[in-house]
């Protein structure tokens, strides 16, 4: 970079402390930004005949075969879910996205997170059954082929497990990736039939309150949901980004509660059952009832709240040096639209108004993105989002303050504290490394 | 279904012949679609205790571990692309997208249609290098790395072949299905770097009217492309739904132009030269030009124009009795959002306007969709689409009377005729099997 450039570059209009800059300045400016090398002589490339560019040895052969079914390049090998089990021993099993390598809104569905208790049973599409009982008018049974005709619906939506970002609980900052923090949430476009839709067939008894959602894996999965959210979005998913969803998915079908903890929306669905009142089941009595301070717990809170984290950078990648770089990151709620991000790079000092990737979606993950000029001093990283219903995702301290402070430090695998939305902080140091901080 | 249901889907209001149905009027009238069957006896369903249930065996078995990257079920296994060359004989290769299988807007990265001239070449992402030259102020060599530093968007956008849907311009109609006919579009969730931005770096000579996109492939596929284009839309796209461009998308990189004909979107992307006149690269002065009525061709005709097609039901699909079916389907446009699509079932006597799924985005696949009772007895199905830029899908009679008659049947991998985008139809015959016919 040229230092009339990089004089240019130190002008452009700071919108907040470390580097943070006005993205509108950017444009048109003709600014060398992130180091692109100059190529050989102009005067060489800017002739007519032959170039003198390289000469790959990918460009001297035959490709190879497109296959029927494609999957990544083999330099990809390493964009994987990382698995807590993979021994499968007979415990629950996690697999989370790794989003530090990722860009975009959609999780492609190999990625997709997944936490089972014991694997994904192997259904038959064609033997598979969806029963509709309890206090209905009429109770019926759905094939997979019958639902195919009923009215359907898409939407992109993200689901997140109760536990994702527990690890942001511990007593000290656990050094770990944004993969092991924060890789229990995906987004997808799910294609289904609203539950409401099945409703209207069999009738609805005054008496239901709520709904028994249970899946046909061995433990039986299952959950007790507010007869409103199945009046409202809840969805009988089939497709998942255009295909029929994955086993750990749920294949052929799972609920879908837009914005509700994870484990509600029920994999491998096999029944829904009208009720009065909640079974008690032990994912809302045990599993999923969160300890806080004092001798109470809660129980029953559905949507995942408000929450934003940087993924570009993020733990595991380094800065080459000062110079330009786009901080990029997921914001989310379960209560709506996204309505505001902001961004700090000197640890919440000072904040500035991150773009917002359209569309903005209900109930969806949003890319955020904020230009930075990093002047290759030590940072601190944050991102902090609002969504449309007024919720303003917290500080760390916040939450310990309502909570109780953690005990011990715990293993990253563990459940320490559901529903973990605070603010994210990443250091990055004069070599431009990034670690996981308090702050 | 009992007599007083049928009764009362008899009178459900219609907005079109043959049975299609006002969206509205299905709300709230708790009538039975689609058949699903009544389950056993209800009182034995709202007991309190053990339900009568099927118990299936995978419910009684440990599931399968989960793998760190997933693909479909097994029993999805014919949910693949159609290969024109799976020897992989020195020619091109087509994959085409089976949308009959799929459903929503977005296209799964495995299913992603394919055009290629030689298999997809294996390229180190390492070593590959984007050169941006010719008339430019500075010519500018960009690493993948050095990429990823800059500002990116993301965004939904179909990619089709030029002769995508040419078999509708056969002299008679092929039995074939949705895939073999529309199979080479797809849509995706592109991230990447504009290429404007990348051309702020280099500077543009006010003499650069064209710009040469070249790939890395073997046969250095290329194309010469308006600049107004690369300063409006195009991206050079590092990430497709969310990870990396797969292998024979362009891995690792490609030339994204929303809207524009397929072979123009390189792949595999390694030089960008700004130049004052087209190249007349072969894939422009005979590849992609089309032949029309008399002694002219068409050059450099760059967007795909409005189009629309109903994947449910479509050949390969059988309607089990008559009853309600949901009719959809896909529609788009090189020029920007579908305005409106509607349906026929009568062969295009009678019309009804079809629900578009949102978010309806500018040059992205749309799913419409349309509620129908069948029947039983013969009829045609059809849809036609309009976009925001005025644009509406030609008959295929207009499209015959424009270029000329057909001089013979084509095989279904020919490419007789690009940019068909006239309207198809689909005859159900009263067994509910479903064919291509012309109307």
């Amino acid at each position: 970079m040229s230092i009339s450039k990089q004089s240019e570059l130190d002008q452009l209009e700071a919108v907040a402390g470390n580097g943070l800059i006005n993205r509108r300045a950017l444009i048109g400016r003709g600014i060398a930004l992130a180091g692109a090398t100059t190529a050989g002589a102009g005067a060489a490339f800017t002739s007519a005949g032959a170039e003198p560019l390289p000469v790959d040895p990918w460009s001297l052969a035959i490709g190879s075969p497109i296959p029927a079914y494609e999957t990544p390049s083999k330099y990809e090998k390493h964009v994987v879910r990382t698995l807590t089990n993979p021994s499968h021993e007979p415990r629950t099993s996690n697999a989370r996205t790794p989003h530090h390598l990722l860009n975009g809104t959609i999780t492609p569905n190999g990625l997709h997170f997944v936490v089972s208790r014991t694997g994904f049973p192997d259904i038959d599409p064609a033997k598979h059954r969806l029963v509709i009982h309890g206090l209905v008018r009429e109770p019926k049974v759905f094939t997979l082929e019958a639902l195919g005709r009923y009215p359907m619906e898409s939407r992109i939506s993200f689901v997140e497990c109760g536990g994702n970002s527990a690890p942001l609980y511990n007593k000290d900052p656990i050094q770990a990736n944004v993969q092991a923090i924060h890789g229990l949430v995906s987004c997808s476009e799910w294609t289904g039939v609203r539950l409401s839709t099945l409703l209207e067939e069999t009738g609805i008894d005054p008496k239901a309150k709520w709904f028994l959602a249970e899946g046909a894996d061995a433990p039986s999965m299952n959950r007790s949901i507010p007869i409103a959210k199945a009046l409202d979005d809840a969805m009988i998913a089939l497709y998942q980004n255009g295909e029929r969803i994955n086993p750990s998915q749920g294949y052929p079908m799972r609920l879908l509660l837009p914005g509700y903890e994870g484990n509600m929306n029920v994999k491998w669905l096999h029944r829904i059952k009208l009720i009065e009142a909640p079974v008690m089941a032990i994912n809302e009595t045990m599993q999923y009832t969160m300890r806080v301070a004092g001798p109470k717990s809660w129980q029953f809170y559905f949507p995942q709240e408000v929450k934003s984290f940087v993924t570009h950078p993020s733990p595991g990648h380094t800065l080459k040096g000062p110079g330009f770089y786009e901080i990029s990151g997921l914001a989310y709620s379960g209560n709506g639209r996204i309505s505001r991000v902001m961004v700090s790079a000197d640890g919440g000092k000072s904040w500035a108004q991150a773009a917002l990737q359209e569309p903005v979606l209900s109930k969806a993950l949003t890319r955020f993105r904020m230009p930075w000029r990093w002047d290759g001093q030590p940072v601190v990283l944050q991102s902090r989002a609002w969504d449309e219903a007024g919720n303003v995702q917290p500080t760390r301290a916040q939450i310990v303050a309502e909570r109780g402070e953690p005990r011990a430090n715990l293993p990253v695998t563990a459940f320490p504290m559901g529903h973990m939305n605070v603010i994210t902080s990443w250091a990055v140091d004069n070599k431009g490394e990034v670690k996981h901080v308090y702050a």
